[in-house]
């Protein structure tokens, strides 16, 4: 039963979505003699957290009770006053948690803290569901760099857009939409320039019926080169848009770009190329947890061999276009042999209504 | 309970797999009073159809039990006397079957002897099922030419080889032993003369503890410059391998090949190409009732194009390798615009131990 209950508090934390920042998304459940008293979750950052929100429905009596939560109650004073504390207060017998908290710093003092009074203390309940549920979460708090995902959408042998350039649309609209609630759940959304010369995309969030997030727009741009009538840059004043540059660039395209509220950070280069693990880093320090990165082919080799990349999700229709000249996924120089590729671990497969969607996790990084 | 016994009729035709060439792939359960009387099954060319190796089991004794059959029971004279004979003869009161006859020349004949003689005839039980089971009987009985599977194996970013054309191996052991039992099942395998050169491979089945089919080698060469020392000419007087080539061949190379026990087949060409259309014509004369298609890029366009390719399965391995120079499972030309795809329908998702495997039919195609 332990692991319903888990499963019920990962799917209330999950109501959260994009809304925590930086904050983890937490849910929670109060069960007695096999009854769900209450139901709760962190809805908002700075709000209450879900423990908090579930003790609250039943007035903070919870004498024997057991609380059902997928990460360790926090016991420090931050925005709100501790859980441990309310949870104590309330009367609750035993705490089944799914994870310590992952700041190896504080991990493991809530849980603590509860034993010390007489807490009956559960963990690991569904832990690998909620390590990655928050696995933005957990990167970001434990090295201060954003977690990033890699998108790619391609047919089914490797295009991502034609011999012509043409890329509309190669997957379709389900599989489009459920990219913008990714972009809804994250913090910044990553492209090359030559996305923006080519594409001239909006880079923002669109879904029906929602006013959803609008990420911060990071584009790569070594030597400057961003036309200021692009869509990002003209909506710059109302869409946070930062274009990471480095020394190349010229004094005046970076004060014309200024002048539309656009935000240029210089960078050390790498190669003559925007060094992505110092940008990874200014990002971090910006309070951007989440990077979607969504192309093209040559950022997304650079960002795999700089290491940023954290998790892949691509999506494969069923077409084939052919052409020995249409652009692939990821491109750049490549690796020369086989056994040196990026391995992809923890796959997981969904059809969508034509589409298939694969996601997986770049070995070696935790 | 009709759905199961077809499943068991269905599973049973499998055990035929690469040995009842040219004919279908079927199995056959008698039941009565649910119970299960006998099974049985069409096991190679010649021998026993699947209704009378069952029928044999209870010495024609079927008074008043059901047949389940994956294909409409036969009413002509062929290596074997007719299985409607011995279906009425036994007594059986009711045939249960997947699908009548595809060749519409024969279709419904048995059917309707049964009927004459007084037999409940129901058809279509798990008729997707076994129509998926006789594909390759189906494509061969109503055009004369060979069924035709475009295999691939590359990466997550759709790459078959690195920029330094190294491909050992991009696949998992247990997918490449996938590949063999496919080739153990087809009649023959082609490649273009390009990955001979590159390669030099044995295009052989190569299956632990069994003596496997060898399939008959193509190889699609329209100027004839195979090496005459490549492992498939060496072993051409062992394992049938025809080469075929247009009228651009030099009459020297096509002696030496024949001096060797190579075929070499003449056919018109297509923009200097060989015509795979004629190509698949000329097979299906010899019998040839399925091509499993090995590649390269170039080839695997050529035959999308030329309408050839009737199924594609895709293996797809969790890693990256990026590079713009890296090969592709599709060259060639290439289409202009994503509307022009070629369209995968049908699709089905299987994982092995590393891989996942998409395998799908070409749309227009029947």
């Amino acid at each position: 039963m332990d692991v319903q209950y888990m499963k019920k508090a990962v799917e209330l934390a999950k109501k959260g979505w994009g809304k925590t920042r930086p904050n983890p998304l937490v849910g929670a459940v109060i069960v007695k003699d096999g009854k769900i008293l209450a139901e709760g979750f962190h809805s908002a950052y700075g709000g209450d957290h879900a423990e908090v929100d579930a003790l609250k429905k039943i007035e903070f009596q919870g004498e024997g009770a057991t609380l059902y939560v997928n990460l360790e109650p926090c016991s420090h004073y931050g925005k709100t006053p501790p859980c441990t504390e309310a949870i104590i207060r309330s009367g609750i017998k035993k705490v089944v948690m799914a994870m310590k908290d992952p700041n190896p710093l504080v991990a493991g003092r809530g849980m603590n803290l509860l034993k010390e009074h007489g807490i009956e203390v559960i963990s690991g309940v569904l832990e690998k569901e909620a390590r990655q549920l928050n696995e933005i979460f957990i990167k970001y708090i434990t090295t201060q760099k954003p977690f990033c995902i890699m998108k790619m959408a391609m047919t089914l042998d490797g295009k991502i857009a034609t011999v012509n350039g043409d890329s509309k649309w190669i997957t379709a609209e389900d599989s489009r939409e459920y990219v913008h609630q990714i972009r809804n759940r994250v913090s910044a959304i990553m492209v090359g320039v030559s996305t923006v010369v080519k594409d001239n995309p909006r880079l923002n969030t669109r879904i029906k019926g929602i006013e959803a997030n609008q990420p911060v727009r990071v584009i790569v741009d070594s030597r400057l080169r961003i036309p200021l009538d692009s869509i990002v840059v003209e909506t710059a004043w109302k869409q946070p848009t930062i274009v990471a540059t480095t020394e190349m660039a010229p004094e005046k395209n970076i004060r014309q770009l200024e002048a539309k509220k656009v935000e240029v950070l210089i960078l050390p280069d790498k190669n003559g190329r925007v060094d992505l693990q110092q940008l990874m880093i200014r990002l971090g320090k910006k309070q951007i947890d989440s990077v979607l990165l969504e192309g093209g082919g040559t950022l997304n080799y650079s960002a795999l061999e700089s290491g940023i990349v954290d998790k892949v999700i691509a999506f494969i229709a069923p077409k084939i276009l052919g052409g020995s000249n249409a652009i692939t996924p990821v491109e750049g120089k490549g690796k020369s042999f086989v056994k040196e590729a990026f391995g992809i671990q923890n796959l997981t497969l969904r059809s969508f209504q034509k589409d298939i969607l694969i996601e997986g996790y770049i070995e070696g990084k935790d």
